[in-house]
Order: structure tokens, then C-alpha cells, then sequence
């Protein structure tokens, strides 16, 4: 551990349908560095989530607290993984696209990766804002008012977005920068 | 058979991840009408595209053409099934995007129901069009320039939208009418 995120409280908002890699990873690259990971999701019963592993179901994950029941100021950062199916859902939900505005208001680390931005479209916050996505995602976010940029991570303000598992890596290092900075 | 659509040729353009009933039973509806469904798809190797049985992979469809090398004019309607998936891959295919571009510009009945109105945004096509579609879809159809209304089939000029699955009564309906007219 290098302790650069020592202290530090990480929300990560999914639910079934997350893309595997793109919650487990930053996951394991955040706690590497000292962070305390909270997974938030829609649903507690059961008490874990379903991962979609590239073309099929794959690893469960467990949920350690309703975002209904969560609260923004409790957090340092805030990860939104992607998958089709798991921001498709989240955006539907009262409860996630409420907690997501908050914590955009916090001013703090907001980050979102693949298909993770359609939940920012979903609370109304990508306006004049650049940032990167999965393709099919490009024209919502356009529409929504962002400017589009096709660069592994893009770092806009609070914004930390990237387009792909290929991008963790990046996606992690500037979540990490803008923590500890 | 009743007949009504006698001599009419109906495409419908989807991929793997379509939402299973929203392909399989508009196409059984209208070919009880007399229709001849062509399967328009992105890819022929294998020649077959896997639906999405509401929580996990469905059954396969056989693809009868290309979508790159179909022409808009030799059909008379055009069926968009949904599915999370289905739609967020088609968006991203050139000769999909173009074919929906090339099949609007026609004037012809254009129907899709759930998450398929995501292509009709790719499309560009939906600006001061009043339709319905899958709740996540919602704020992406405002913010493409959309009239959204919570209705089991809206028929506005040539387009048809429907919902969820539980509307495919209605939206085959408004397809026969359209094509019937």
C-alpha cells in the first residue's frame, strides 16, 4: 500500500450489469493506495450485485449500503463504473440519480467510465463540461449539452471520465491525482 | 391470415441483445397479416442473432440480409425491437445509422418500441417528434429534441413508438393501420 488515498472514502454506485473490470478494478487500484471503498446500490436483497463479465453474466459483488440511504458529504469521491445494463437501470432510479446530483453539488471527484455517463445525463450535470465515453454514448452527451473527447481519460473540473476497460489504468491514476492532490 | 398487409415487406434491424418478444412477436403479428419480414442485421457470421429473454440470453433469429447492403426503398416499413443492448450496438454502426437516416428520409412507417428509439437519436431524426420509449430513454429523447409522453403507442407522422414489451399489442396495431392506410 502506498497510502496516497489513506483516509480517503470512495463511493462506488452500481447495480446488476456493471461491467466487471470496471468496478473491480479501480476498486482493487484505489484500496491499493489506502482508500475505503463503499459499494452503493438500488437494491440490498440480495446483499450483492451481478456483474457482466464482456458478452456474459459474470462475478457477484457485494452491496454494502442502499444509495437511498447513503449520504454525499459522506464521501471524498464518487465512481460510476459502466456496463449497458447497469447505468441503464441506475438512471431509472429516484434514489441514484438524487444521490448523484448531491454529490455533483459536493464539488468532489465525480467519476464515470464506458457507459457510466448516461447517469450523469440522467442528473443534468454534463452541460459545458468535456468529457469521454463509450461511443454509443457520444451523441447523449452531446445532446446533453457536454463536449466530446476521444482520449483515455479526460479530467474536466470534478469530472473524471474515460471510454473503456482498456483506459482503467488511466481512469485510476487521475482518480488517485485528484484525491491526494 | 386476414391479408391486410398482403405484398408489403417489412424490415426489421437488430442485433444481438434485442429484447426477444419485442422482435419475435411484432414479426408474428404481422406476417399473420401477410407481410414478408426481411431480419436486417450488422453481421452474417453466424448467420443468426441471439435475443434477450428479459433477464438472460434468449433464442436466436435467422439474419436474412446485411443491413450495409439493403436499400431503404424496397421495404415498406421499418421495425426497431429494443433490448439494452441490441440498440447500444446497432448506434454505433455506420451502415445501421445510415440505413435508419436513408429509411426516415423515405416517409414510410418507421416503428420502434423500448430501448429502440436510441438509433432514431443516432439518426438524428427524432427533433420535435412526440414519442414514447423505455423510461431510461426518456431525458436522452428530450435532449435530442423530443416530445416524451408515458403512452402504450404513440403514432406521430410516420413514427410509432411503444414502451416495454406489454405494448406490443398496440404497436403491431398501429404498424398494420400504418401500412393498411
Amino acid at each position: 500500500m502506498n497510502g496516497k488515498l489513506t483516509g480517503k472514502k470512495i463511493a462506488i454506485l452500481a447495480t446488476d450489469g456493471f461491467e466487471q473490470a470496471e468496478l473491480m478494478e479501480p476498486k482493487k487500484n484505489l484500496e491499493r493506495e489506502g482508500a475505503t471503498i463503499t459499494v452503493l446500490s438500488v437494491k440490498t436483497t440480495p446483499k450483492e450485485i451481478k456483474g457482466w463479465d464482456k458478452t456474459d453474466w459474470g462475478n457477484k459483488v457485494k452491496v454494502d449500503a442502499l444509495v437511498g440511504s447513503a449520504k454525499a458529504d459522506e464521501f471524498d469521491a464518487l465512481v460510476l463504473p459502466g456496463g449497458q445494463i447497469n447505468p441503464d437501470r441506475l438512471r431509472i432510479d429516484k434514489d441514484a440519480v438524487h444521490f448523484i446530483k448531491e454529490f455533483v453539488e459536493t464539488g468532489k471527484p465525480t467519476a464515470a467510465i464506458c457507459h457510466g455517463p448516461w447517469t450523469l445525463i440522467e442528473a443534468g450535470v454534463v452541460k459545458g463540461k468535456t468529457m469521454t465515453s463509450w461511443p454509443s454514448v457520444h451523441t447523449d452527451l452531446l445532446n446533453a449539452g457536454a463536449k466530446w473527447v476521444d482520449k483515455d481519460v479526460v479530467v474536466d473540473g470534478q469530472f473524471i471520465t474515460s471510454r473503456n476497460p482498456g483506459d482503467i489504468p488511466a481512469f485510476s491514476r487521475e482518480i488517485v491525482n485528484a484525491l491526494a492532490a
